[in-house]
């Protein structure tokens, strides 16, 4: 999916909500254990609940991984399932890869070629540490984007990130600024965490025009008003994460609903802050 | 596998190479592509020809990643087949993983819960750069190892690895100074790439007696006597890397051979400089 469907897309469902798909099978509500795949029935129900008010989803693969060859069978079925939605959702593999040059392509066919992998998501989470030619194989496939590490929105940030080199420029603004040479506003975007919201003014002076992934509001507690204040651009620019808020309202066998009307609300948000930048 | 078994391997085995299982389908000998699981095979032949002469193996996630559900099949089998040598060999899961706390859980869970997973590793590497909460969970595993990118072989080391902060502490030093105090030198090892010898020196002043898992060895050109001039410390604290030198010694008939005799002549060079040194 290119930037244009994208902005069409949160235009059309007046939406910039991304639905994490962070599916712990422990937390999966009991009445689902007698199906074959319980992971993927519950995220079928949470992606069926969600798609008319959420624009992306982004399951993590650590989820799916730790439940080894069973859930990466059912991250597949996942996204088959969502790849009949393609015009409808963007896809974000939230797998925080990075590496060699000739290993980080191995990890971009991993997510981008279908014929090999046997799926695609439009997207991939990578991690910043090891530069350039960890990043740049990922760039290399047509219509499919990197979302960079910069700011993330847990306690370890500050271990590093926060580290000012000797102009006292920090280490994720350093991130931004190098990183952006790599690739551009359309094939490009950035983990921005909203616990750092009013941090958002220092990121947009250096990437105005590209897309920030955001998490963090919700279960860790940031604010989408803060959040769209400070980062919001002409075309929104913005995908603001929920995982454990919405998937987990309710572990019980009302999940789904409890699901439907959280993402509404924030939908119903959304929309309110897109008429008041003019963006709809 | 703990510290002292490990160092008793590297001196029984007169030895402290790491062979890297980056098995790329498309490099597989020809005629290993009548076995159901051809990676498997030319893994468990480059084990059978290698294991005399290496302490470990490691696995890269992203050549398995890279063919889907087929490809984490193929590391099952070699993890399932590595487990009946697991005295004599130490694993590393070379994966790069890292995320907030709870997801960096998942992961541990998926390299180190054999009942989880399917499989276990005897260690896994960690990028640092969403700092504590996202490298903390891997060491609540008794007797797995975290070993945690520092500084890097490649090209794309230079864009963040090395900046310099107010104090003049480049980058991968404080990775290396705030990092040690979240383990010890019994569950952590770094990263340290053969490409940047003459750093070694510098990286013991921080962290004497840590383990360094060192790539860059052989087809990214480091040289073996620099890495053990500037990084060996009293039990070796050395495991160096080779992949492709040794696993793609020969693309036909003769690889296994061919990377048996890649292997031992890296076991005679270290033999020799194990002595050299005092440790056998």
């Amino acid at each position: 999916m290119n930037r244009e469907q994208l902005v069409g897309l949160i235009k059309r469902k007046r939406s910039f909500l991304c639905v994490g798909l962070d599916s712990e099978a422990g937390k999966i509500p009991s009445h689902l254990k007698y199906f074959e795949d319980p992971v993927f029935e519950f995220n079928r129900q949470i992606i069926d609940a969600t798609i008319d008010y959420a624009v992306a989803y982004k399951p993590n693969l650590a989820f799916y991984e730790s439940r080894g060859p069973e859930g990466i069978k059912s991250l597949h079925r996942t996204m088959e399932y969502l790849s009949a939605f393609s015009d409808q959702v963007f896809t974000i593999a939230d797998a925080k890869r990075g590496d060699i040059g000739n290993t980080s392509s191995q990890y971009a066919t991993a997510f981008f070629d279908e014929q090999s992998s046997g799926y695609t998501f439009d997207s991939v989470t990578v991690a910043p540490y090891m530069g350039e030619d960890s990043v740049s194989p990922f760039l290399k496939f047509p219509g499919k984007w990197v979302i960079l590490l910069a700011l993330t929105s847990n306690k370890g940030a500050f271990d590093f990130q926060l580290i000012e080199d000797s102009s006292g420029t920090p280490l994720y603004a350093r991130v931004l600024e190098v990183s952006k040479q790599w690739g551009t506003a359309e094939n490009m975007m950035y983990v921005i965490g909203a616990t750092r919201a009013s941090m958002l003014a220092e990121v947009r002076s250096i990437v105005p025009d590209h897309f920030l992934l955001v998490p963090g509001v919700g279960a860790q507690g940031g604010s989408l008003k803060e959040v769209v204040h400070y980062g919001m651009n002409h075309d929104c620019g913005l995908l603001v994460n929920a995982s454990r808020s919405i998937i987990f309202a309710s572990t019980e066998d009302d999940f789904a609903v409890k699901a439907q009307r959280e993402a509404m609300q924030m939908q119903s948000e959304m929309e309110f802050l897109l008429k008041e930048k003019g963006i709809i």
